[in-house]
């Protein structure tokens, strides 16, 4: 199965599709859909909406994990970017593809095996996992692998869950 | 002209279309998009963009005016009236419409002339100016017609704003 993994963004939007073959993890594409600033906020959406379709008709995905946004602070940007993340959805939705959504406290759990892990551990362990020479730059694309691993780790785990039911 | 007005939200969208023919305004349809609680966030996303889609394409306005957010203490709902808010400006921009923003005291200030005016009182003037005999209800229709009416006299202002500095 293939999956496509986002780091939600209005400047920026990380995207990773990794395949998943057994418990074997391989990277297939990954990098960002960027748009400028001081353009107005509706162009930017639908710049990443559109880039959102473009890649999803491209690389077909089976199923798309979003990083959950956790602000504490600042509510315009968090309100700004949650925009960009709804469009983000609607282009996954829109397509009939599953959708999983995972707190950065889940992807480190299910990447390094501890919630507060650093970023580096995540990013080092992420590279690991799909066997790349370096960390992918910027840090929104190395995230948005990361919530895709975490997809197929979980979907590792959902799938032993409910055999295990079904007995 | 023809002004669609937006009260942005992911449980309830509240819309209202109002025709402005020189400095008379007239209510051509007003309501809400209502989303189901406890069903999944892309359905609720992929509802209300549809909506927004059918009402564009049947009435179609000239421009859509939304209010803008302003939220200081809960930033889970915040984010998801963002997602929503993104997802209606979304389909008002690939229409190609105009799009206007007010926060809520801007739409006061327009409508009853003093940004901290009460809730009720802009909804006794709304009302009042498109000639209603009840005000609309829920709120979010109230508020709808409210920004809307608030384009419309910002729209005048500007017009003979740009008529001065043309001279």
């Amino acid at each position: 199965m293939r999956i496509l993994g986002i780091d939600p963004g209005i400047a920026i939007v990380g995207f990773g599709f990794i395949d998943k073959n057994g418990s074997k993890l391989t990277p297939v594409q990954y990098g960002c859909i960027q748009t400028e600033a001081h353009t107005p906020e509706e162009e930017r959406l639908m710049h990443v909406y559109e880039g959102m379709v473009q890649l999803i008709d491209k690389y077909k995905p089976d199923a798309v994990a979003f990083e959950k946004l956790f602000f504490s602070r600042n509510v315009t940007t968090a309100m700004s970017v949650s925009q960009a993340r709804g469009v983000s959805i609607l282009a996954a939705a829109q397509r009939g593809l599953p959708i999983g959504e995972y707190t950065p406290m889940q992807v480190k759990q299910a990447i390094v095996g501890y919630g507060k892990a650093e970023k580096r551990q995540v990013q080092e362990m992420v590279r690991m996992f799909l066997n790349l020479q370096k960390v992918p730059k910027p840090d929104d694309v190395a995230d948005a692998l990361a919530v895709a691993v975490c997809h197929a780790h979980s979907y590792v785990l959902n799938s032993k869950l409910n055999e295990v039911l079904k007995k």
